[in-house]
């Protein structure tokens, strides 16, 4: 038996009650049948409802942070947090090439471009020496003369640098700490793309805490699902209101009047998917306990697996193990081993295509993102949901 | 007892389980908890699942077109349609100042900007005959050298006019059969946004389906809901399959692999959605007609009132009368009326502010607009749920 009809055993054992094994499902053994339910007897299952609050009180607290904003999905908030971050047409944003098609679309809706530097080999979120030597290289630090603010800009372009996006690769926090020293050093705001890292702590403090805004998804592939869904947390009060402002299409609160005052959005998480959501954050801790249950086996079971490295959480993490990720030696022994198993119904994956590849973003700046071609051409996600 | 009192007592009575009578609730007592359950059972609650697929066939069939794209809401809907027919940065769109918000800003999302051309007084949604002298008298057509096709431009900008988008106010059709000649004959798309009009139906036709592509809205106000949700009708498979594309990050259908062709957007709608929509959608006929025996109770009773009209469905309609409206003498007994009935619990509420009138498109293009002032000053909405 070689390495792979192994590891499809050891999945099949892990994973008794399915047929196909997914990369990651949703399991609803709490209360998502009755908070669903008494949202639709409430007839409140649209924009507003008791428990689109209770869902924001509930990721407030969970990440550490004073304010939440519900979203329609993880998208959506994305968007949402480059918009009140100040991100304007023009402008470049700094994140990652290996990273879900999200972050970059969503700088692309706003008309501003993608600068990408490469991850960090451990974490595979962004390399604080990649974004050091990037911005060292190519910015140039400049004073609104009206305002005194300062500001980073591209040196080629005079583009604007306006915010930088790191992203927690699969429930993993990079380096963030030192990224959010980078962003201030360079005086452009810190965005947390922590839509994997629901549960996940870096030095102890909850991912999405350390940026000016975090962003939090709750697709249904995610640790925790509300059908669709997303969030924004910050600790600034005008931030948090102008999200809620710009998602709820920037009407102005009155009694009868219509009356919006910006280009706003349709980008409010519906209260009956609110209602699944809040069960689901009830189970969190469970699940990450789980999550890192299967974590600690998979990585036990690679030990012993010459030609196969197990991802472990990098250093000064608590991981969600989110999606688990091996890494194997070369693309081709990847193909293989991908092939295997999905023919064998164990579903596994390998990392994003890079962003460099995509067509749309082909032609954005970026360093020489070795790290990340590294990842994109060897890692292979296995399945990863909670086990009941 | 004055006449607003008198109307007052009447809502109390045709609406008795309520102490507080909303504008549109909607109701709950088909399969709602059971499709809803059963999403959650089977685990697809988020962007794939039969209820998804089981709603967009029975969107295609209710509005008489050949495919259906389901949507996450109204504005993802009307933002793909206009993506779909070809609407780019910096061109003029049609459409009318007496609408939602939510169609302007999706033609904003693009880069493109509005032209607002009147309403008929009957129908409240655009008059042909304002359509038509705009275009006689502000547009040239032009015939594109490599394709042979022809498109109107602005006279004054050479701005392309890419698309025409009518609205079926408070779910009464415009007269969109001379609409759609228009349209053609200036070799301009036409997008139905018939997000208010679902089960409305123009010379036996269902709305939505005259143009080449119609979109409906399922938020929690309208006639029936799936909570968030929207969705987008055409006969032209290959616009539909561009609209599912879209709607789903762009990605390339693939086992594993991830790739995405263009720029994308997260705008599918949710399967624990969608089961909520497929049980409403089952009771559209009921509910409709419900909803008509209401209008003809309001009809009568303001047959009797002096300074009071009701608004009746106009020619050729068969009207959801999603939301029934009725016209004051002028603004100042309006506003009265507005005060009077809200404050003692019965929900009433004016048209929307004319998009003229809203800072970020005050500068648009725009005709008279007389009528559209005229029910803008005067129209009240009134309470229009369907009674148990």
């Amino acid at each position: 038996m070689n390495t792979t009809s192994q590891f499809i055993s050891l999945v099949k054992d892990l994973f008794p009650q399915k047929n196909a094994i997914s990369l990651h499902e949703p399991v609803f053994i709490g209360n998502e049948r009755k908070y669903v339910l008494d949202a639709i007897d409430s007839t409140f299952v649209s924009s507003v409802g008791q428990y689109v609050n209770k869902f924001e009180e509930m990721i407030a607290k969970i990440s550490e942070s004073k304010y939440a904003v519900a979203t329609v999905n993880g998208t959506a908030a994305l968007h949402t947090a480059l918009l009140i971050s100040g991100v304007k047409s023009g402008d470049l944003v700094i994140s990652q090439a290996l990273t879900f098609v999200a972050t970059c679309n969503a700088i692309s809706y706003i008309g501003a471009s993608n600068v990408f530097v490469d991850v960090d080999p451990k974490s595979m979120g962004m390399s604080p020496t990649s974004l050091s030597n990037w911005l060292k290289k190519n910015s140039v630090c400049k004073v609104n003369p009206e305002t005194g603010l300062k500001s980073s800009y591209y040196l080629k372009t005079d583009q604007r640098l306006s915010a930088i996006v790191p992203m927690h690769t699969f429930g993993h926090a990079c380096e963030i700490d030192k990224i959010a020293e980078i962003a201030s050093e360079f005086h452009i705001p810190l965005i947390e793309d922590a839509a994997e890292s629901l549960g996940s702590y870096f030095k102890g403090k909850h991912t999405g805490s350390f940026g000016s805004v975090g962003v939090f998804s709750f697709n249904g592939n995610k640790t925790v699902t509300s059908g669709g869904g997303g969030a924004i947390v910050t600790d600034n009060e005008q931030l948090a209101k102008l999200a809620k402002h710009l998602t709820t299409q920037a009407k102005v609160p009155h009694k009868w009047d219509f009356f919006h005052d910006s280009i706003g959005y349709n980008y409010r998480m519906p209260n009956l998917n609110a209602a699944l959501a809040c069960a689901q954050l009830e189970q969190l801790g469970i699940f990450v306990k789980n999550k890192r249950e299967l974590a600690a086996i998979y990585s036990d079971f690679f030990k012993d697996v010459d030609d196969i490295d197990f991802m472990p959480e990098p250093p000064n993490n608590k991981s969600n193990y989110w999606l688990c990720a091996i890494r194997l030696k070369n693309k081709s022994r990847r193909d293989e081993f991908l092939k295997e198993t999905n023919d064998n119904s164990v579903m596994t994956r390998p990392a994003w295509t890079l962003m460099t590849e995509l067509p749309m973003f082909k032609h954005s700046i970026h360093d020489d993102l070795s790290n990340s071609y590294e990842i994109a051409e060897r890692l292979v996600n296995i399945p990863s949901g909670v086990r009941l």
